[in-house]
């Protein structure tokens, strides 16, 4: 088949959804113009901005890293050591590979340093790992765009990872969290970064695709503790949907994001959520939501311990700290009785 | 495994969905009690109506009806043939039998007599099968209803067909759609009855093993017409999620049709929706809509030709039946020529 768009080439993606097929160079044209009109629509970025990019090693946020790079943004790149044996190696291996070719250095925040490595948190204070990484993250995301003087934090989630989450919001009509489920959070009093999600409008397969033509190197595997059964169904019963009828996914991203649709507030509800869902533990949340989403909560306080914002006296993330240097000390004492 | 209800007789059906086993006669008892409460909570119906309950010879429908009987609602049956090679023969003698059981006749329609057997209307008109057949399926809901002075019709939807209907709806954000969803569309002015589905609560999974263990003998075979293949990519993508999370699909419907939910109007959305949704051509339908739901559209016409109720001065079962009469003296003329 040939490229649909310059009608010489054989084209190397087929995009049913788009009703399209491209050969390497005019896939590349269309990607990047997918990723700077979702920017634009929802204006994410502004070309003054110092923007963080959060990269994991995976194809989304390097890909992600790499359209900003060759759009004219500022960027640095963020890597979170999740101090998960193996994996978080053969990740930060990646993550420096692509920045050197790109004559950048990531910035890394060890958490094995930082005493709270994921695998031994989990166990010392029995949470599930993905909300300890949750917050963590998300910690260190205000944190490190605070200290670096950034604008913005931008991570690759894609459309499928939105569409997922969106499904599993309307399947259980969690009305809070739709009402601020958005590729755009707006920065907020007390430390609290503007957070956007460039691909949004790019699915998972595209990305796969100018990933390897690119010839990004990324991993491949998932991460080991990854455990969040509940979005890789709605992912796949999505994808089953989209196989048949192409297309559907972003017509139900869109039709949500619209202004129009009784489930979204104004932008304040984002605003709101930036604190309520994505920084702040669910005892703080339930507080935003309880000012209805219009700030009657009130700005954060700072945390007693390291000055992040927190709706209590302690952030989540020193009070998480404080259980796993606890639980940590008991076990240093038991065995050495 | 022994029932969960009785504790002593071995369980004939598991349902991962309300966490439990039954025996047979446990989950009659479980069955009936879903229908009635679901009857209860909506209030679809009043113990002094008499009810017309669609059946088409599949096990939805003649469970259904036998739940009502067995629950002393006044009832009959309406079957309507619709002229389906082999099929519509089956399918009949099913309803015959099942009626006959309960010492009941059922009221029959016949397509064939009537002028518009489905697949030789669909071929003159050239409209998709369904499509017809949902027109000439309200049309006579309605006139059966007032011939024989039924205060309401009953139809055999169940939860897995309602919501893969409120999945598509979603999906594609159908607004008006979404408004006038309900298992009850109260009776509206101009010969519209009012319509329920009782059976919103059960799935498919639980009437097919109700039809079963109760020995109602009913056609296993899908209508050959019916290529609606949209409906069952939502049902199949849902009964996915629903085996790895089970309980997903009740909780998914009861908390659309929460009076709360900003995609629902009030009930006037749903009586408008009688006639927007059910009985009336997209043209139509528009009309209603854009009396936005209030009924500002005011109430429908009488058809000149029929007196069914319509927004045209013709409705459109009638103009429909002229179509496939013009359709077929055309290929008369052509034939004899």
């Amino acid at each position: 088949m040939k490229c649909k768009r310059c009608r010489r080439a054989e084209a190397a993606v087929e995009l049913p959804s788009h009703h399209s097929a491209f050969c390497p160079d005019c896939f590349f044209v269309f990607f990047r113009r997918q990723v700077t009109e979702g920017i634009r629509k929802l204006r994410l970025l502004a070309p003054e901005d110092r923007v963080l990019v959060c990269v994991s090693g995976g194809k989304d946020s390097l890909v992600l890293w790499d359209v900003l790079i060759d759009e004219g943004y500022e960027t640095e790149g963020l890597y979170i050591d999740l101090g998960i044996d193996g994996y978080s190696d053969r990740s930060k291996e990646k993550v420096l590979a692509y920045a050197a070719s790109r004559g950048k250095t990531p910035i890394v925040v060890e958490l094995a340093k930082e005493g709270i490595p994921i695998p031994e948190a989990a166990r010392c204070v029995r949470m599930q790992e993905c909300s300890i990484c949750g917050t963590v993250k998300r910690y260190f995301f205000n944190r490190v765009a605070a200290e670096g003087k950034f604008t913005v934090v931008a991570t690759g989630h894609n459309l499928d990872d939105e569409t997922a989450r969106l499904l599993g919001n309307l399947l259980h009509w969690q009305r809070d969290h739709l009402a601020r489920q958005h590729p755009l959070l707006p920065e907020a009093d007390g430390g609290l970064v503007r957070k956007v999600k460039p691909l949004w409008r790019v699915s998972e397969i595209e990305t796969a695709a100018y990933g390897f033509l690119k010839g990004i190197d990324y991993v491949t595997e998932e991460c080991p503790m990854s455990e969040d059964a509940t979005s890789l169904v709605y992912k796949e019963a999505l994808s089953r949907i989209e196989d048949r009828m192409p297309g559907t996914r972003i017509v139900f991203y869109q039709g949500f994001l619209d202004p129009s649709n009784p489930l979204r507030k104004g932008p304040e509800a984002a605003a709101d959520g930036n604190m309520a869902r994505e920084d702040a533990p669910a005892a703080d949340a339930l507080r935003a939501a309880e000012g209805d989403g219009e700030g009657g909560a009130g700005p954060p306080q700072v945390c007693v311990e390291c000055g992040a914002p927190t709706y209590t006296e302690t952030c989540s993330f020193c009070r998480l700290k404080e259980r796993v240097r606890k639980a940590r000390s008991l076990r240093v004492a038991r065995v050495s009785r």
